[in-house]
This record gives C-alpha cells, structure tokens and sequence, in this order.
C-alpha cells in the first residue's frame, strides 16, 4: 500500500483544469501499488472514474514516454489497460506536486487472491495478445533487471545472504554462474510486461478485464514473460507447483501466440532466471530495508523455493508442455 | 493509510449479493482511515459507488449499532453523511473476513488541507445541525474518552512523559487535577461526532458535502464538540491560534444553534480538555508504537502548544466570540 506523495486541494484543481474531463467530485489516495503515488479520482465527466499517478523516485522520468506510450498503443490495438488521457495541451504526462504526474483511464476488475486454472489459461492468452499488440510499437527500454544487472546487484546482498539462510550466497553465485554462461540471446524478442504478478491482472465474474502497471515493461525476449509467469502464477501457497495451472497458461498462451520449440527449450532455464530476479530484488529489499517505509518487504525465501524448483527442472514437460 | 484485513473475491462476492446493490466492479482498497478497513466499491447499481467498512480492533462490536444507527438517523434528518446500506434480510451489520463489516453510502467530496475561514464557518453551521438532528436520536453512548478516563490513560505513560519533553508530566498532572476539579456537569447534552477533524469533513467546490466518520460519536456536552474543533481546525501549522478561523465557526454554529451563555463561559475549559484528550492518545500511541504498523504516530507535542494557549485563555472573547 502506497501513497508518497500529498496533493493540495488547489494544485489538483489545476492539475485536472487542463484536461477535458470535468470537474473534481473526489480523491482518493489507494492501498495498491507499491512504486508510485494513485489515487482514485472521481469528476462529474461521463466516464466519471480515473486513475491519478504521481511517479515516485523508483521511476526514471527518462522511461515515462515509453510506458505511457506503449499503455496508450496497446489500447489502440485493443488490448484491455489504463489509457492515458491526454490534457488540452496534448500531453499526457506534466508536473503535480513536483512529481511527474498522469491521469489514465479506470478499469473495472480484481485481481484474483487465487488464481484457478482458468485464470492461467486466460492470463497466458491475455499475455499472448499483448506480445502480437506490442510488436509494432516504436519505442525501446532494454530490460533493466535481466542478466547483467543481477550480479551487481547480488554483490551488493553477497556479505549479508546467509544471515536469510545458510548456504544461500554459495547458491545465488552458482546459479549465476550458470544463467550468465547459457542465458540465451536468439529467442524472439518484444515488449515485455515484466511484472504481470496476480495483482496486475483484473477479472470480473472470472474474465479476464484488463492487465494494469506497466511500469517494468521492456523489450526482452518474449517468452521471458512467459517465465515470469510461471513463478508469479503457478505455485501453491504451500510453495508446491500446479503443474495444471501451468499447463492452461502455456496452453493459452501458445493458442494466440505459438510458442516455438526453440522458445520451449529454454523455458526452463529463462523460469530459473525469472525466479532469481525477483529472489534478488527481495534480498536487496529485505537486507536494506527503508525506516519508516509503508510498505514491508516480500520474503525472499519465497523465491529461493521456486528457484530449487526450476534447478531441477530439465524439460519443458514439467511444466505440462511439450 | 490504513488496510488491516484482506477480503477473498469469493467472500466479497458472496457479501455483497446479500444487498440489493448490484454486482461488484471494482473494489480497492483506501489510504484513509487509521481505525477501520475501508475499501471503495464500485458496482453496476445506478448508485455505482459505496464504502465497505471492516471494523478492526479498535472499535468494539457493542457499539456498532450506536454508529450505524447514528449515522442513518442523521441522514434521514437531511445531514449529508454517510448512511448505511440494509441487505435483503434488513441488516446493516453482518460479518466479512471475521470481521464486523458494513455497507455504506459514498460522499463526494474533499478534505481540505488548508482550511479558510470560510470553511470553518461551515464546519461551524454542520456541526450545529448534527447535535440539532441529533436531538432525538435513542440510542445512547457514553464517551469512552472524557475526563475520568484521562487520567488512567496519563497512568500508563506518565513514566516516560518527560522523555518527550521535559516537565511534561508534571504539567499533564497538574493540568489533569485542574480538569477534574472543575470539569462541568450540567452543560446541554447530546450527540456529538468528538473527531470532527479536517480529514472528516468534505467539501466540493469550497462548499461543504459532507461529514463522516462517526466512530467517536457519543453522548456528551454539545459544546465539547465546538472545543474538540476549536483544536483542530483554528491553529496555523506554526501552532499559532487563528482567532479569525475560531470567530467564524463560532459564528458559523451560533446562527443554527445558539451558545448560552453558560456554554460560552465554559469554551476556555473544555477546549483545555479537549486538547489533552488528544494530546493523551497521541503520546500513548507515540509511545506504545507497534512494530511493523502502517500508521505512523502523530507527533504528540502539537497538542502540547494547544493546550498551552489554552491553558491562557481566561475568557471565550479569546475565541473571538463573546
């Protein structure tokens, strides 16, 4: 849960005055989203409800363009998420409260506490979908967490790793080793989500409504996000694979968009490297957490067990998949 | 900020089919609030928009009824506040996630962070009009927070007062016997909101929309209402009083209700109570802080400077009234 940053009564007045959509009725700061500022803004326009962000230090300024931008392509190519609305200026992103600021559209939708099979097969589908949507978009960002940035940031985490749990420093660095000799660099490439955990995936009535923050999305290999999902999605609380979950997702996904075999091969391997990305985010938030922050750090134990288990896998089959 | 308890898609649908409000489109949860749950619904109902409130541990479940009881009787008295929605089988109050939880009706509107004279002069004029709707309401409240539970409350933390500040417990203490010796008993009673804070009161376009939060509602001297609020709205953030913000919500509650002259005498005293009621819970919760707690503690030393300039006033011609 999150709100950074105070808005005045006045400066949001003229911050919504240069758009076209009515006047103020409320707003409220909201409980999700743990990078950036929302909240909720209600106006007596028809649409009547949207989303107010103000980016906080996490976001670059430099890689506003290219979300909001991709957000508003994929739109167009009639993909479910927030919309951009532009001011009577044109423009999309200006200053509120010295923050980048933008208002988007408000879908309708929760994202689901636990995800069915169904859901998995309609989040692949969705997935799929975004990949075809986003492939003539203009504007790049390399992914900033793949491969080459996870070193640096495992050695800042090295010295403190196995106060988490014994032995996990050793661990970490094999993996490395291994991700850095193998990570493949030939798979088709695109945008990217990069972050479409459950809570960024809206359902109403059990369909797939909209897939929200798209404030990770990178071009990478597409079937990077495919892995990520597989972590995100497809394990039990008790930390156990749903090898059926993965089955519908991949199945989903490959019905809108084939995976190749080339793309199958390294599934596995791209599944142990999503997990270790997000296992070093979380060490790094956990080993330096911030006093007084709202939000309190993920395990990063989470991410070790689903790391164990993507060592282990060799084939795709695993994931119910060939 | 403030979401304690997590609701299941399946226990929030199974909920709210059991009020005639349609289906639910989106319900997230808000920044507001530091007692209860409270997340804003959006539903397919002609209506659209409702607060669902999950009462946590600091409200006890004896006083529900009081509080939606309270609430419902107002607005049918014409205060704009919000009013609980009954299910199909006429019940306001039933359980979610086991929790107390209830529906009710969304208020447009703002707090104002910067309140203006005019502003307090409304708030003056709605207060006035509650205790007024107030009158015949039945169900009744003691205050959990007045004179005789302050010194109990002081017993917990008079150890450690002066590690806030120097001398403070004794001034506490000496201020505690003053109060007791001379606290009135014989003022007019009635209900009172005894939190109208800033952040309770709505305004839309500088007029005033609404009042909420009526979890601290209680029995009391209707004046101690205007004395809790002469706290909270009429001191600049340097903690210099206004007394051009005071004259106007005195006038504001004067021309709906009238002051006798026993109440007006009585404003210096009850505005020194109701400064270290605040300033009680605040140094008790700055003091007891929780580990790992979303809401930050209010710096209780604001309420010291109050209850200084108070402690100064001899007479209500302070207040700008007389």
């Amino acid at each position: 849960m999150a709100v950074y940053t105070e808005v005045s009564d006045e400066a949001l007045a003229d911050f919504v005055a240069q758009y076209d959509i009515g006047q103020v009725k409320s707003c409220k700061g909201i409980a999700e989203g743990v990078e950036n500022s929302n909240y909720l803004l209600h106006t007596d326009s028809a649409d009547g409800a949207y989303i107010l962000t103000l980016y906080e230090k996490r976001v670059s300024p430099d890689d506003l363009p290219f979300f909001l931008g991709l957000m508003e392509h994929l739109a167009a190519r009639g993909i479910s998420c927030p919309t951009p609305i532009h001011g009577r200026d044109g423009r999309a992103l200006r200053q509120l409260s010295g923050r980048p600021a933008a208002i988007v559209t408000y879908l309708d939708g929760m994202w689901v506490k636990k995800p069915q099979p169904d859901h998995c097969r309609q989040l692949g589908q969705a997935m799929a979908e975004l990949h075809l949507a986003g492939a003539d978009f203009a504007l790049r960002r390399p992914n900033a967490l793949t491969v080459g940035d996870w070193r640096p940031l495992f050695n800042k985490c090295a010295a403190q790793a196995d106060s988490i749990c014994a032995g996990l420093g050793e661990e970490i660095s094999q993996m490395l080793d291994e991700l850095e000799a193998s990570w493949p660099a030939d798979l088709p490439q695109g945008v990217v989500h990069a972050d479409l955990f459950p809570d960024n995936v809206f359902f109403l009535n059990n369909k797939l409504s909209g897939l929200i923050d798209f404030y990770f999305a990178c071009n990478d290999a597409l079937i990077y996000d495919v892995a990520i999902c597989l972590n995100a999605w497809c394990f039990e609380p008790d930390l156990s694979f749903n090898v059926t979950k993965a089955r519908f997702m991949l199945d989903g996904y490959h019905s809108v968009r084939p995976i190749s075999s080339e793309e199958i091969a390294a599934l596995p391997l791209l599944a142990r490297g999503a997990a270790l990305r997000f296992l070093l985010t979380r060490l790094h938030d956990w080993l330096f957490q911030v006093e007084g922050a709202f939000v309190k750090p993920k395990d990063p134990m989470e991410y070790v067990a689903k790391l164990r288990f993507h060592r282990d896998v060799n084939n795709a089959a695993a994931y119910g998949f060939d």
